[in-house]
This record gives C-alpha cells, sequence and structure tokens, in this order.
C-alpha cells in the first residue's frame, strides 16, 4: 500500500466564501480532516470550513494542550508544545501509513504564520505534501477596512505588537506600511510608537474583520487601551497616492 | 436610478483554482468585467478568470499606455499614468452612473500593491464599494515552494530590490523573513546583499510559481544574473525551527 497526501488547506481569514475553490474541492477529496483547536471549542478554521465538509468525513481534531500558566519563553512551555505537535504529527502520521489523504485545515495561509507549519516540518520530508495558499487575516482585514495598504515602491512590514518598545520603532522605521498583529495588551505601546514616528494619524484598529461582529475605527478614535489578542493595527502606506 | 456598485475581485496569483468563491459568484452577478492589460495583451488577472466569465458579459479593457520609454521617476510618466487612471476611472463610472455592477479583477489581492487602488481612490468615496481579498502572489509563492515563510514573532518584510543597495540592507537587516520582489536586473545586487546579512544559504529564487512554467531553486544554485522583472526572491524565518 502506498503513503497517503497529506494537504494543507487555507480556509482564509473567517468568511466561508473566502475559501478558493483548490481548498473546496481538498476537502472533497479527502479521507480525514483535521484541525488544530483550543480544548472544548471547534477552532476557527473548522467554524469556516464547516459547510464544506462532507457528511460523515473523518475529523482529527488536535487540542492545544493547557499551557496559559506558563510563560511563553520558559523551557516547559517549549516542551509542551514541542510533545504535542510530535503527537498531532504521529496521529496524522497512521492515517498517511493506512493510505488515506489528510486534509489539515489552516486559518488564513498555512505557512504564514500557521500552526501547521509545524506538522509540515515533522512530516513534510516523508510524505508527499501539498500547500493550498489562502487568503490571510491581515488581506481580510484591509479588505473589510477598505484600505489600500502598500504601493509600487512600499516596504511593507508584518511586526508583532509584543517587541520592545525600541526594537517595534526600529522595525516600523525601516517600513512604509506595516501590520501590527497581536495587539492585546501592548495597544498603548503601540499608540505611543506610531506617534513618535508620526503615523499614528494614518493608522486603523481593527478586531475580527471578516467577521459579523467586526470593529473598525481610526486608532485615534480609539479612547482605552483593551484589546484582545487578535486585534491588529494597519498603517497603510502610499503616502504619496494622488 | 441608482448607481451601480464597484467590486474589486481578486483572483489569486494565478491557479484559477486559487480564486475564491466569492470571486467567482461576483463575477456571475457583475454587469461589466474590467481588467487592466497590456496592450495587445489580455492581462493576467482576465486568463485566470476566464474561466469564470458568464458568457457574452460586457467587457472593458483599461490598456495601460505605451511608457516604456520613459524613466518611472520623470514627470512625463507619472502624467501619462495619472492621465491613464482617470480616463480608466471615469469610464467605470459611466457604467456606474448607468445603474450596472461593474467588477474589476485583479491579480492577487487587490489593495496589495494592485493597480485597482488607483481606481479605488479615485472612486470609492463616490460609489458603492466592495473589495474582495484574493491569494497573494507571495503566498501562492511560498505554498507552491512548499516553504515555511514567517512564524510566531518573527517580523515579515516585503522589498522592492529596486531600492538603493544600502537601503536595501537595512530594511532586509530589520526583519527576520522576507519576500523581494520586482527582482529583475538588480539579482546581482539581492545576492550581495544578502550574502553581507549572512542570509544567502537560505534564500530562494522563484518565476511565476503557480504556472505550469515555473522556476524555483536555491538563490545559491543559481549561477547568472539574468531575471525577470517579476521574479521574486524569498528569505525564509523560523530560524529556530525545530
Amino acid at each position: 500500500m502506498s503513503a497517503g497526501r497529506l494537504i494543507a488547506v487555507g480556509v482564509g481569514p473567517g468568511d466561508p466564501e473566502l475559501m478558493t475553490l483548490k481548498a473546496v474541492r481538498a476537502l472533497k477529496d479527502a479521507d480525514v480532516v483535521a484541525h488544530f483547536a483550543k480544548n472544548g471549542q471547534s477552532g476557527n478554521a473548522r467554524t469556516t470550513a464547516a459547510g464544506h465538509l462532507p457528511a460523515g468525513i473523518a475529523e482529527l481534531a488536535l487540542h492545544y494542550p493547557m499551557t496559559t500558566e506558563l510563560p511563553k519563553t520558559c523551557d516547559a512551555y517549549r516542551n509542551a508544545m514541542d510533545a504535542f505537535y510530535n503527537k498531532s504529527a504521529a496521529a496524522i502520521a497512521t492515517h498517511l501509513d493506512a493510505g488515506r489523504t489528510v486534509a489539515v485545515i489552516c486559518e488564513g495561509d498555512p505557512l504564514f504564520y500557521g500552526s501547521f507549519m509545524h506538522l509540515h516540518v515533522r512530516l513534510a520530508a516523508r510524505y508527499p505534501t501539498e500547500v493550498v495558499a489562502g487568503v490571510t487575516g491581515m488581506s481580510g482585514s484591509w479588505s473589510a477596512a477598505a484600505t489600500p495598504i502598500a504601493q509600487g515602491d512600499d516596504v511593507f512590514v508584518v511586526v508583532p505588537a509584543t517587541l520592545p518598545v525600541d526594537e517595534l520603532e526600529r522595525r516600523l522605521a525601516a517600513a512604509d506600511a506595516a501590520v501590527i498583529m497581536k495587539v492585546g495588551r501592548h495597544l498603548a505601546k503601540v499608540r505611543a510608537t506610531l506617534a513618535r514616528l508620526g503615523r499614528l494619524e494614518r493608522a486603523i484598529y481593527i478586531e475580527r474583520a471578516t467577521m459579523g461582529d467586526a470593529v473598525m475605527l481610526p486608532l485615534i478614535k480609539k479612547t482605552d487601551d483593551a484589546a484582545p489578542y487578535f486585534a491588529i493595527v494597519l498603517v497603510p502606506g502610499w503616502e504619496q497616492q494622488p
């Protein structure tokens, strides 16, 4: 028996209509559909793809371990996540060894800040692997906000708000357009940094861009510092636009 | 009569299957489909979407002016392009004023380095406008190359190879992962810059990633400096990957 295929399926930023034709076909052709999720939740990718899962398809839920009490920089956290990804890869390998095609559904684009990447480095060398590109969360965000983000010779950067303030400033100063992700409890720092760089007036604050309950407003109009972990701030480039 | 709707439709990086369900529906619902193209050519977006254009749909081809003899920094070039975008916007506005829904098909994602942005700034304030996000060319590229690009707290940057060498080096040094676009005649400079930064061994050279005639190889294995304008170089981040 020959090994099955591993397919990473980007399902886009949340609106099920932003799934690609290729993603829909991959789900139709799969023997097993796997997805990452927090314990007790079904996961955003699973929710997005729900309408395109064949009735009765075998599913494999990969539940992240409970690590909320561990700082992300400590060895215990890294070891727990490493063990989790090893176990997940092994569970998928069992299906692949049995000749089954396994589709791993992924929010956004699988190889751009995605959990699938941890499976890819563990499995892609051993099994036939295909990656179906998806619309990223950030494309969904600036499209929903109708905000042109970068043009011509603009330098575009994606930075996590978790960086130390001097690092955040250095990276933003080296770009014309930016997406600042993982805003969470770092909003005050992001606001102050953009103000120092003279970019605050251009910035847009966004939560859940392509969902029904989206929040989008100019950052200068947001009066508090409360933001969920996955909130983002867009800093549009193209400053010479007509 | 009420004005029609303007819809920017991202059709993705070239593989027609990487069009979204929403893009396909937008083309079905449109009265007029517009696209940018070089004179005498049908345009990549038009080629990608061809299988999803309703039979007999009205089409509006927006042909770029012949400006190959003009340096891009000179006033004559800027004036010619400005006049072209004004004329294009006016042609679309005529349809919108007549109550027709106009879909402008766009390679990749409409608001990410796309020509549509020039129509957006001219029309979006005057007409109901919607943007359908698309898979970017760069997502198509790293997916086709099966190359994880950025993870965790990586800083990701998109830089044009056209930058002066010191600027190129400064921008790349401020990032963990990079896409270098518009490589063209700048390949020797890109190679030398990545070598100075110690990143040359990680870099991947790509032409036409999601087309049948794709070229993908480690940059260190490319022995000449010949590259088309739209070639890109990927510099994957995630250096601490397991």
